[in-house]
C-alpha cells in the first residue's frame, strides 16, 4: 500500500496581480520542486467547500479532511480549544476569547486590553466559575487570547457572539440564533458570565496594579466562535481506517487535527516551527518523513503565504512559497509514497483576505493517470486532467488510488 | 430520430502499468477503429456512480441506464436471479448462492462443494420449502451457484449474508440490519434455511453417493447479496418511452436489463457468445446491427477486459482490447446512428480489482460538437470537451441528442 504525504500550503493560492505583470505569487515564484511534482503527477482545481463558498481556514481543513462542514462545523471554538490542548468533548460548547477593556457604560474600548502579555493573571483572579449548573472551564492562550470551554446539561452552540469584534461599541447581549431551549438558556448562561467577570475582574488586585503602571485593564473576557462537536462526529481512524498524524504550528489547525483524533506532531522551541515566516519547514519536512514508517497518511501544513497576503505584501509571499519549494525537494526527488500538493484557500493580496477561487492541485503516486502540466499554479492546473473537483472528494480520491476503497455493489 | 449504439466494455480502462512503459492497455493496443470514432465525435471522462466511488458490476450499470443506485439498489441478488431467467417482482427478496460444504461443526470447508458440475440434485433434495409462510424458490445455475428468491409478506433485504465468504469459518449466522420488524423476521426465516438445508442435504442419497465415489458432499446452500426491487421502479421504457435491447453474455447484465424491462438477446450456443476471452464479438455487434430497425437504444457488453485485469493479465487485457476493436469497425464506418462507447468502470490489472478512476466516454453521431480528441484513452479522453460526467448524466445527453428531452419550462 502506498503512503501519502500531504502537503496543505495555506494560502499560497492567489488573483493576479497588476504589480506583478498580471501575475500571481505561485506563477512568479521560482518553484522547481514543485512544478516537477506537476510533471509527474495530474494537476486539476479544487474548490474546497464548493463553488463560490470563500472557506475559512477551519471550514476548508475539514472539507479538505473528507468532512462536511456543513455536517460538523458550527464555530471555530472548539479548534481553538483544542489546539492549545483544551479537551473539548461532545456537548460542550467552545469559544474564542480575550481579555479585553469595557469601560464603566460598558463600552469596548480596547479588545484586547492594551495587548497585555498573558492572561494568566486574569483567569487566576476570575477563579472557579459555575453558573446555573454550567462549569466554565477557562485556559491562557497566546497573549490576549483565552480559550473557553463550558460543560453542562442541555447547551447549544447556536448563540451570537458578545464580542462586538471593534471597538467604541458596546458588549453585544448574546442572542439565542433558534427557538430551542437549549440556545435561550445557553445564551442567558452567558450573558450571566458577561455581568460575571466584568465585575470579579474590575477591582481584581492585578487591574489595580496594571492600572497603577498606566495600563489598560484587562476586565472583560470577550468571546466569539461558539461552537460544539456533534455527537456523531467520526474520527479520521474510524472513517478511513488510516493512520495520520498532522504537522503544523497553528493551534486551530492542530486543534482540528486533535478533534479527529490524529496524531499532532510536537515542537521544541529549538526546532524553530513557528507558524510565522521565519518558520523552519525543513523541520516540518524532516518529521514526516521519520513519521512515513509509522503512519499511512502525514499532513504537513506550512503557514506563513496566509498571512503575508493577508498584509498585502506579495513579495513576501513569493519569497515564502520559494522556501516552501526548497523544504519540499525530498517529495519532488522520492517516488515510494503519494504526494499531494495543494492549499486550503485562495488568499488574495490585493483583498488582504481569503477568497473562493478555486486551489491548485497536484497528486503524484504510482498508478496516477498523470497529464503534460509542467508547473504547479493556479492557471496550469486548470488544464490538468484532474478535472475541477471538491475538496471533499480528494479524500476519496486518494482512499482509491491507495488501492482501499469499499466497493460500491458487487 | 436518430437511434442509438451503446458499447459498454467492461473494466476496459486502466491505470498506468509500469511494464507497459507507464502506459495503460488502452494506449497500448491497437485500436484504429475506437480512435476513429473518436476522431468523429465528442469525448470525456465519466464517474460512473460518483467521484472516488469504486462501482461494482451492477451499480454502475444501473448508473450508465440513468438510474439512481442509491435509490434502487439493496443488493446483487435479484439481477443475478433475474439473469438466470427466474422471476423477481417487488417485495421479493432474492440472493446469490453457492451450493457449499461444511463439517459437523458448521464450518465451511469448501464454498462450492468441490466444484460440483450442477446444483439440479442438490435442489431436488430439497424440494419444497415453505418457512413462515415464507416461499423458497431455488434454481440451478452455472456449475455451484444457485439462484435463490424467497416470497411471502413483510419481507425486508437488509439483512446480512450468511456465506462468510472464505472457509475454514462457521456459516454466519444472519443478522437484520436495521431495526424493522421486516428484517428481524427475514434474518429468523434465512437462519431457519440453513438449518434445514443442513439436516436435509447431510443425509441424501445423492451426497451419500458423492462421499462413496470421494467427492465432497453438498450439504449447504450458502446466500449473499440480499436484494430486492422497489415497488417504484420505472422500466426503462417508462423511464425514456425508448424501445431499448440489451446483449450480453453474463447473467448479471442480462438480469439488470430484464429487471428494466429490455429485451435481452438470446444466443444459440453455435453463436459462441461465452462472456469469456474467446467470446463471439463480432455475433454480438451483428446482432445490434440486425436489431437497429426495431429498436431505439441497443446496448452491447464486452465482458472479458474486465476478468483479464481482475487476473492481472495486461497482456491478454491488451489483446481483447484488439479484438473488441476489431468487432466494432462497423460502428466507426456507419453514421447513420448515435455510437456510443464507454465502460463500466476500471479495472486495474495492478490491483487486480475496479477502481474509482473515471472512465474515458466517446459519443459520435449527427449534431454532436465534435472535439480534437483522436484516441479513446483515459488520458486524451480526459482533454476531451464533453468535459467530466456522471453516470447519470450519460442517457440525458443521449435523449436530448436524440431530440426527445423534455422542456424545462416554456
Amino acid at each position: 500500500m502506498q503512503k501519502i504525504l500531504f502537503v496543505i500550503s495555506d494560502g499560497i493560492p492567489d488573483r493576479p496581480i497588476r504589480e506583478l505583470g498580471n501575475k500571481t505569487p505561485l506563477e512568479v515564484a521560482k518553484t522547481p520542486n514543485l512544478d516537477r511534482i506537476a510533471v509527474d503527477g495530474i494537476s486539476g482545481m479544487m474548490h474546497t467547500v464548493d463553488i463560490g463558498v470563500r472557506p475559512g481556514s477551519d471550514t476548508a481543513h475539514l472539507s479538505l479532511f473528507g468532512y462536511d462542514p456543513h455536517d460538523c462545523y458550527t464555530g471555530r471554538g472548539p479548534y481553538e480549544c483544542a489546539g492549545i490542548g483544551m479537551q473539548v468533548n461532545a456537548g460542550d460548547v467552545a469559544f474564542r476569547a480575550n481579555a479585553g477593556t469595557v469601560d464603566e457604560q460598558g463600552i469596548v474600548t480596547d479588545r484586547r486590553a492594551g495587548r497585555i502579555e498573558s492572561t494568566r493573571d486574569v483567569i487566576d483572579a476570575l477563579g472557579k466559575i459555575t453558573i446555573s449548573g454550567v462549569e466554565f472551564d477557562l485556559q491562557p492562550s497566546l497573549a490576549h487570547r483565552i480559550g473557553l470551554v463550558i460543560r453542562g446539561k442541555n447547551l447549544s452552540p447556536n448563540i451570537s457572539d458578545q464580542d462586538p469584534h471593534k471597538t467604541d461599541v458596546p458588549v453585544h447581549t448574546v442572542k439565542p440564533l433558534d427557538h430551542t431551549p437549549e440556545a435561550k438558556f445557553t445564551a442567558d448562561v452567558m450573558n450571566q458570565f458577561t455581568k460575571l467577570t466584568v465585575e470579579k475582574l474590575s477591582n481584581s488586585p492585578f487591574n489595580r496594579k496594571r492600572k497603577e503602571s498606566g495600563k489598560l485593564p484587562a476586565n472583560i473576557v470577550l468571546f466569539r466562535g461558539a461552537g460544539s462537536i456533534p455527537h456523531d462526529l467520526l474520527s479520521f481512524k474510524d472513517k478511513y481506517n488510516l493512520r495520520a498524524a498532522f504537522i503544523a504550528g497553528g493551534p486551530m489547525y492542530r486543534g482540528i487535527a486533535k478533534i479527529l483524533g490524529m496524531t499532532v506532531a510536537e515542537f521544541a522551541p529549538s526546532d524553530g516551527v513557528t507558524g510565522l515566516p521565519n518558520s523552519n519547514l525543513d523541520a516540518k519536512v524532516r518529521r514526516a518523513l521519520e513519521l512515513l514508517p509509522d503512519y499511512d497518511i502525514i499532513f504537513v501544513h506550512f503557514k506563513a503565504a496566509d498571512s503575508l497576503a493577508e498584509d498585502g505584501n506579495f513579495r513576501g509571499k513569493i519569497e515564502f512559497i520559494e522556501k516552501i519549494d526548497r523544504a519540499i525537494k525530498p517529495l519532488a526527488e522520492r517516488n515510494d509514497f503519494i504526494t499531494v500538493i495543494t492549499a486550503d484557500h485562495t488568499t488574495a493580496c490585493g483583498l488582504k483576505t481569503h477568497t473562493a477561487d478555486p486551489v491548485p492541485v497536484t497528486i503524484k503516486g504510482e498508478g496516477v493517470r498523470t497529464d503534460d502540466i509542467n508547473a504547479y499554479t493556479e492557471r496550469e492546473c486548470a488544464k490538468g486532467r484532474l478535472g475541477t473537483i471538491r475538496g471533499q472528494n480528494l479524500m476519496p480520491i486518494l482512499i482509491d488510488l491507495m488501492g482501499l476503497a469499499e466497493l460500491y455493489g458487487a
